[in-house]
């Protein structure tokens, strides 16, 4: 069965059942889900409204040759979640808009909702409205609405010199396994684990700073915070926390280890910074309950690389 | 210039110089606008959340060898924020996710940007953020967000049997201008005026019911709205209010008015039901200050056309 066999109504039905019973899924937030004219969810009193959107686009972020529908499903919920982390915001729910030929198969684009459904289930963060249009190529643009306790988001905007530069999990492991996926003609198929627990506990801690979810590279994201505060980093190379038997499988392959820690995009860890009298790692790594690396300091400007095999360009310009 | 000579920053930082100083427009509800990980909105104390997205596609939606790209983008976000309206809800911000050919002319990318913000402007509906993306064909995938009361929300499900239907305006206008300009092979480039004074009103009037905005056509949006209430329909087609001169004008062209005004979409105003004690048609027409037309009753269950010179399929099927 293809999309033009059941319709654009057929369709949503039945993305509506997979959101779940009755395309009302559960969750105290949300007051009204799949099947009206929006859908309308509820923040706790004194929380403001967090929203983000982020498309995945056939040929460009997936192949179906290569991945599996619910895999890309997933990962286009992910991602933006991912933001929502990036901000201490709880999800409330997520918007798909969903394009596509008349001519897929209906399994597939269902496999597009199951694995996003699934994944917002992971997440607490229910699919509870969107639309379906015809298009020459298959594209996702989820929307993912969330809550933060009002004045609390975390903002690119909020580093400072003197603040430490922090990351959570490690660095480099996805485009790793992107350039390993790629010899083998192959794409990875492995949806981000958005830290959304630990942006909300960051939003929480005293003498947090700035911000951001790593997506484009660790000095792409970062120059992203340091255009916003209007501020400069000393990084430390030899701090940035690598994957386990990450150099060794980077020389195999070819790789500089050194080049896809500080720009392999896509490890959706959340990099942000602490005031110098704010708690050290080891403390955030047990309130948060993931691994978090100190790996700078912010400056009042300029970008420095200490311990950098190969020098680089002094900006913080996206390449 | 094309988009590839600026690149996906460059967009973004144009596209936010459009939407407003420093990419922060005015609005008491504007928290953060673009250039963070997701924008902050701010609804007032007792509002629930309203979030509706619907996207706009090269090729199927528009074209842009005969509409305008202003035209376009301002219509990319009034579709979204007649789905406020049909809800009774005030706008509080839109996010924009827009894929493009890289070859695109950068002045088409602004300009579809500057009508979606233009359109905002009317109607106190900042841009507070989004996303750009690379593809084979432009879309505009558009969110808008509102507010409305607690408990207030207009929704499809609450006609019963016994309300009178009501719209506002006229129907069958935006099928005869298209009509017109097919013929001309033109498309029109208006884009429709949200009636979302009209929506807010009505989820503050009592005795009004149901609510839905007429995308796909009188017939097709009554049942929705007659399918989520487990109820049916009584039109008096002789009572459907047509733009002045309609008849002639759809006889030049050779089509029949009724089929127009029965399913004839894109008219973007809303059809409502009124219990029976609820204010008359004169008065809301006044109190909403656009024209109300009466057009029929809720009933059980069927659909029946009183009047209707064609015998039609009785059921409320999308066709």
């Amino acid at each position: 069965m293809r999309l033009r066999d059941v319709g654009e109504f057929g369709l949503i039905d039945r993305i509506a059942r997979i959101a779940g019973p009755a395309g009302r899924p559960r969750g105290r937030a949300v007051v009204l889900g799949i099947g009206d004219d929006a859908a309308v969810v509820r923040a706790r009193p004194g929380e403001d409204l967090v929203a983000t959107t982020d498309a995945l686009v056939e040929g460009v972020h997936f192949r179906f040759a290569t991945q599996g529908a619910r895999a890309i499903g997933a990962r286009a919920l992910a991602v933006n979640l991912s933001d929502l982390a990036a901000m201490g915001a709880r999800p409330l729910g997520a918007l798909l808009a969903l394009a596509a030929p008349p001519g897929l198969a209906l399994r597939t684009a269902l496999d597009l909702a199951r694995g996003l459904v699934a994944c917002g289930r992971r997440h607490a963060c229910p699919l509870v409205g969107g639309n379906v249009t015809r298009a020459r190529e298959t594209s996702l643009t989820v929307t993912a609405l969330g809550a933060v306790t009002r004045g609390r988001a975390l903002l690119r905007s909020a580093a400072r010199p003197g603040d430490r530069i922090l990351v959570t999990g490690t660095l480099g492991g996805a485009a790793l396994a992107l350039a390993r996926a790629e010899r083998r003609g192959a794409r990875i198929a492995a949806a981000p684990e958005p830290r959304l627990r630990a942006g909300r506990i960051l939003a929480r801690t005293r003498g947090v700073g700035a911000c951001i979810d790593l997506s484009d590279g660790l000095l792409a994201d970062l120059g992203h915070v340091l255009e916003a505060s209007g501020a400069g980093a000393e990084l430390d190379v030899a701090r940035l926390p690598a994957p386990r038997g990450f150099v060794a499988a980077c020389r195999r392959l070819g790789l500089d280890p050194e080049e896809l820690l500080l720009v392999g995009g896509e490890d959706y860890e959340l990099l942000f910074t602490v005031r110098p009298g704010g708690p050290p790692a080891s403390a955030l790594a047990r309130r948060l309950g993931v691994p978090v690396a100190e790996i700078g300091t912010v400056t009042r400007r300029g970008l420095s690389l200490r311990g950098a095999r190969r020098p680089r360009r002094g900006g913080w310009r996206h390449f």
